[in-house]
């Protein structure tokens, strides 16, 4: 049993920046202990005047695009230079693959160890809206203790990248230099979400590879409608291993930052976000209770067998669904 | 006030492929009375066993894509050859923007004519939810009337093309031939979705455009993730004005048709789209629920601003929102 302290204690401590009270304030969101959630929510609600203040960097790629690598490399740069670092994750899988992406905390061996830096492995068990929501208030606090800088790393083969695209501000996606053969796996849409897309390992005998790869797919995201914020997505090249083009990423973000704040659209998606959060969560949780309720879910198997066999059609099907779940709460 | 007969006059009628009695019983599931609505369930319910059996093919583009255009030539031309045509709209912005896309039969002068085809405009009114549900009920009754080549118009710049996506065997994109311009308006991910693009308007002059832009499309696509039914979306030339390219299409469709019954994805695309329908029907009315209800408006209204003000964590806002909810329906 640890110790439980009042909000106040960790708020205070948070806001000193104290990692050891951080972690312990994390892992009280994600505990599933009733008496746990209402300190955590408490704790998150003390912290939330002192959030907002990072540049939160979504990033994707498929296993094998080098992400921890990266992270390793780009999070080590920008602590050295003073910033303060935090590395997130959301990665539903984790659980059922039997690892966290960043569970093991070698893989940025030298961010890990850097006193600016502060990783923490996905939040393992539950769904994808439990995971997102607790990486999401994680972020939260992780402001609130002075990270300026906070990334939240997904595997871009599912539902999370779009999750992660709606917590952060701005959506990198990292991508092998042998264009198309490494999209296979990744999710549809995901390319045109992409605020930069990086094509890492760029270096050595790919290096060609890469250069062809950058024009192919500068050529498609031309093709593409422009984003809102009317930021063109830059295809650039880096090599986390070799360190090259590393300051390069940074330079673009800085740049995305100005141009988007400059014009508005920074606020306006930061706005758009917190109030997507409000709805997405209080949707999710009616959609639980409905999904959740033990005469719901025999209703729904014996039901889908019958939309299956054409004995029913989906429509008259969703009407006893509704109706039952109206009268049996 | 229009004459109402029996589920079962409906039902015999349609089956015998009385264009009237279709007409009569599609009014009845666009009303907004529940006696009709009764009477319109009922008949579907009569029609579902004999349903299924049309090709349902999706078709977006951009307005001046020459969607109307490209549906009277194609349309015709399978009509001619003994086919059963009909041509419904989801265009939930036709009664903002004033009129229907499908409103002015005249664009289609020589399929509305022709023995073979029925057209039926968009449903006007209600949210995209509602005009989703009518057009696919409208689907059903179609079918049980006997026309096997069904296609779903949408004008490509909202919700609603996905929508469409998710009630069609084959989603077929029609572009412009300046490569890049025209998808300015059109919905990101779009391109990803489809089974075809078709590059219209190919004649003249603008040939030469059009065939640049088939070669940029073609390895834009190959850059995207295949379909699960292995299916590889080809980019096709055609001139609705000067029927060139038209037959092609439908040796496409074909060729698709028995690529997916071959390999079973033809049929497990129809049982997902059923499942789907049900269960997006279910949720639907769920949040329909939750957001009509009069306290949870009022508190939305509330907590928005509270949100925007940073005076309430979005997880608090939802929290608050679901607990309203639970008390006070």
């Amino acid at each position: 049993m640890r110790p439980r302290f009042s909000p106040e204690t960790y708020i205070q401590a948070i806001l000193a920046g104290n990692k050891v009270m951080l972690s312990r304030a994390i892992t009280l969101i994600e505990s599933r202990l009733n008496s746990d959630n209402e300190l955590a929510q408490a704790v998150i609600e003390g912290c939330l005047p002192h959030s907002g203040g990072a540049f939160r960097i979504g990033i994707t790629g498929v296993p094998g695009a080098g992400k921890s690598t990266f992270i390793d490399t780009f999070g080590t740069m920008l602590a050295n230079k003073g910033h303060k670092i935090a590395v997130l994750a959301i990665d539903p899988s984790s659980n059922v693959s039997g690892g966290s992406i960043l569970g093991d905390k070698t893989r940025m061996q030298n961010l890990s160890i850097h006193a600016n830096a502060f990783i923490r492995p996905s939040p393992s068990g539950g769904n994808l809206g439990g995971v997102a929501r607790k990486t999401r208030e994680t972020l939260l606090l992780c402001e609130a203790a002075g990270y300026d800088v906070i990334m939240v790393e997904t595997v871009g083969v599912g539902q999370s990248e779009i999750t992660v695209r709606g917590m952060t501000d701005f959506f990198l996606l990292l991508m092998l230099p042998n264009a198309g053969d490494e999209l296979q796996g990744i999710k549809k849409g995901i390319m045109e979400q992409a605020d930069a897309l990086l094509i890492n390992k760029a270096d050595g005998v790919f290096l060609p590879k890469a250069r062809s790869a950058k024009v192919l797919y500068s050529q498609a995201l031309r093709l593409f409608p422009p984003n809102e914020s009317g930021w063109n997505p830059p295809v650039m090249l880096c090599s986390a291993l070799a360190e090259t083009g590393i300051v390069e990423i940074w330079e673009t973000l800085t740049r995305f930052r100005e141009h988007t704040l400059a014009n508005g659209s920074w606020d306006k998606q930061r706005e758009r976000q917190a109030l997507n959060w409000m709805m997405e969560n209080a949707m999710l949780r009616i959609q639980q209770a409905f999904l959740e309720n033990p005469f719901v879910q025999t209703e729904i198997k014996r039901l889908k067998e019958e939309v299956q066999n054409q004995q029913i059609s989906p429509m008259k099907a969703a009407d006893v669904l509704v109706n039952l779940w109206g009268s049996r709460r």
